[in-house]
């Protein structure tokens, strides 16, 4: 089934033609639709989808993943954090190791690809390969991350931050937002060892891994707008956050007038309208960068239709492409919460605050991937990544790294998420060519 | 103890003299400190005091302003909705009654005096007028109203309205907004009878009402700004209310760009904040009104820090004393929300409308108080009620109504609701010489 087209400099792999590549990738459609059948079946969100990080749903997720590559005979392992990985065994595994993956929990009442789909890319280009006679020299495994979705516990890149020991201090005591155990606790509870991670032990050493490769669905409609089915991602937003921010008013009377106010709603109102025009500026500049209240509500246990809220509750993700932006953005917090404070007389805790780096991608393979593409003539484009991804913590630890976007025309982390299986297959084909070229 | 100072015209009745009447009110000191610790041991809301609208708080209220009345020799009775009015008879009860009065209910987590003041008031009027000798010729009555705090049926002055036969059609299946139930089952059980209500049998005829006085905390720090224990109102605002809004957006990935996002609560944020604009022009003219977003939030089933919130729920009260300002400020509300609905591709969703009348004052009986407040040295300011009370739906049936309000340093409808026993017992006094020139 291979025709050895050409053979890249320094690899001893054959690389398969452009067609015979399609065709193998496409080969792999219904077993494809069968694992997202599959792991949508058993995590249902009502509505949605809901694989909660170290739960039930996420713990589905890994075994999915796991019965599927061990059926493909690939080599399994688990680490401290109870993340899974399935290798392809290379001819010579001292080389640094080629990584795909992506993660396999979700938000709560979230869509089936987001995350999900980047492990699956894996075991496709991996099957691909196989199904073309390839065998490498590199080891190329798929992992499954745990806990990228911080929703749960809060906390950035759980699962490869762990794999690669570069967790914060104290992340481990985090508590899960449902259950309010710590995140250790969890850990252990699905297999993994926390004291190990405690003791700062490696799973992944970054410089044994030869790139770090991430499937995902578009978070937006950005690949719909512009008409196509991929992009390569040029950078991971980096971010800070405070998960828990209280403005402290006074709850009053419903006739109070404005001037003896001290509206916590009203306040925090006028924080959020102040941050969504200096996003106004930034979008009218082209800079790309992104502002969410995700949580932003008056206190459910105190307020009333006849009570002026004097307690207020939101969480603030601030995030872009550039360290410069970012920091210039949460230096204007100050005088803004200053000024409000004063205008109406409430009190502003930020509380606590999490931040991630951006995650800059690698230039090579990015140039290596949109090379890829065109020669398949399949379309893509440039896209900065307006999420954050497990990519950003191997980038961050100096891994090569690089994403691939599947469109997506409803925006992720709802229920509406939408991938057509076509354009899915479009991102495992390009993946898988520059795979076969740089596993030699 | 009385000293027959003079007889107005067309009385029989001897009117105190001011030093005198003072006393008499001060020797009722301790027996409202008793009055009220009862009540707001029997209420504690876990902070503040929760006496629930036809509920076990209410009824307490209702218990003990019973037993005390019953204590003092009054005649108790009990109308369909449960009210309770106790009468210090007069010699020709054929005469138009002078009732006075407030609600037993309270705001969840509020305060001990909001509405059982003006309960207690009437009380301690009719003691000292008692204790100074006095017969009154017409009746003289307190009435305990039920269900004045619409939080918890989303409906106004339900016990006023409904011993005066004015409530809306369909009132009586409002559900309570914790036990979902509907209101008429709520009257059943505290002893009343729903079905009288809804063949529109009326308890108070409002030509037999010689007048409705009702004393009330300020609900807002107004009289400490101006350094007053007491002010005369001068008018009760009407209102619109929308209890539930609801804001339809689109559940999307935190990194959304912001030209995909459907983010519901920055829309009601945006809403908020055009009202809130409008408030302080209102402000700037001296034109007092309030508006209130009472409950303001994110779904809480369905919001998190990483998802761009999809949906928003808040009420809405707006207030003023003028029906055409009210209405202005209504008529402007369809254009900011078209605007913000093509804006940021929400939609908003009003759900059911309440409003209530602009309740005017008796403009002899405000004459009249104020002249008594002067001839007792005790400083009292003319002031506009921020908040809705009971005397709205007396004025708006046709009764002379006027209030009273006692000084209040922390705002009402919360825990930290203040007041002075002696700024109260000044209330209790001007209300006395107003009785007693007016019962004879």
């Amino acid at each position: 089934m291979s025709e050895a087209s050409r053979v890249d400099d320094g690899t001893a792999l054959p690389t398969p033609g452009a067609e015979a590549l399609k065709q193998a990738v496409r080969a792999q459609r219904d077993a494809a639709l069968v694992f997202f059948a599959r792991l949508a079946q058993g995590s249902q969100g009502h509505p949605g989808i809901t694989r909660d990080t170290y739960g039930a749903g996420e713990n589905f997720g890994h075994a999915v993943f796991a019965d599927t590559a061990a059926a493909a005979g690939l080599e399994l392992q688990r680490d401290a954090a109870a993340n899974t990985y399935a290798t392809w065994a290379g001819s010579d595994p001292s080389l640094p190791r080629i990584l795909m993956g992506s993660h396999l929990d979700s938000v709560p009442h979230g869509g089936n690809f987001d995350g999900a789909a980047g492990v699956l890319a894996g075991l496709v280009v991996i099957e691909s390969l196989r199904q073309l006679g390839l065998r490498p020299r590199r080891n190329v495994t798929v992992m499954g991350v745990r806990a990228e979705e911080s929703v749960w516990f809060q906390v950035s890149y759980i699962g490869s931050r762990s794999a690669l020991a570069s967790l914060p201090p104290g992340a481990l005591d985090s508590p899960r937002i449902d259950t309010g155990r710590p995140l250790a606790s969890h850990i252990a509870e699905c297999g993994g060892d926390p004291e190990a991670l405690v003791r700062g032990e490696r799973f992944l050493d970054p410089a044994a891994i030869r790139a770090f490769l991430e499937v995902h669905i578009e978070q937006a409609p950005s690949l719909v707008e512009a008409g196509y089915p991929l992009a390569i991602c040029t950078g991971i937003p980096g971010n800070f956050r405070f998960p828990d921010v209280t403005v402290t008013g006074r709850h009053d009377h419903v006739g109070t007038p404005r001037r003896f106010r001290r509206d916590a709603a009203m306040a925090a109102t006028a924080f959020a309208a102040a941050l969504d025009a200096i996003w106004a500026e930034y979008e009218e500049a082209g800079t790309p960068v992104a502002m969410t209240f995700g949580r932003f509500h008056t206190d459910t246990a105190m307020h009333g239709m006849t009570t002026v809220p004097g307690a207020f509750h939101f969480s603030l993700d601030v995030r872009g492409y550039d360290v410069g932006v970012i920091a210039a953005i949460e230096a204007r917090i100050p005088e803004i919460v200053a000024r409000i404070e004063a205008e109406r007389s409430v009190s502003f805790d930020f509380g606590a605050r999490a931040s991630a780096a951006v995650g800059l991608v690698d230039q090579v393979i990015f140039g290596e991937l949109t090379e890829a593409a065109a020669r398949l003539d399949i379309p893509a484009m440039p896209l900065g990544s307006p999420a954050s991804h497990d990519a950003a913590a191997f980038a961050a630890a100096g891994v090569p790294t690089a994403m691939l976007f599947v469109r997506n025309e409803n925006g992720s982390h709802n229920p509406l998420e939408q991938m057509d299986i076509d354009d899915f297959l479009d991102a495992c084909t390009v993946l898988a060519d520059w795979v076969a070229r740089n596993a030699g």
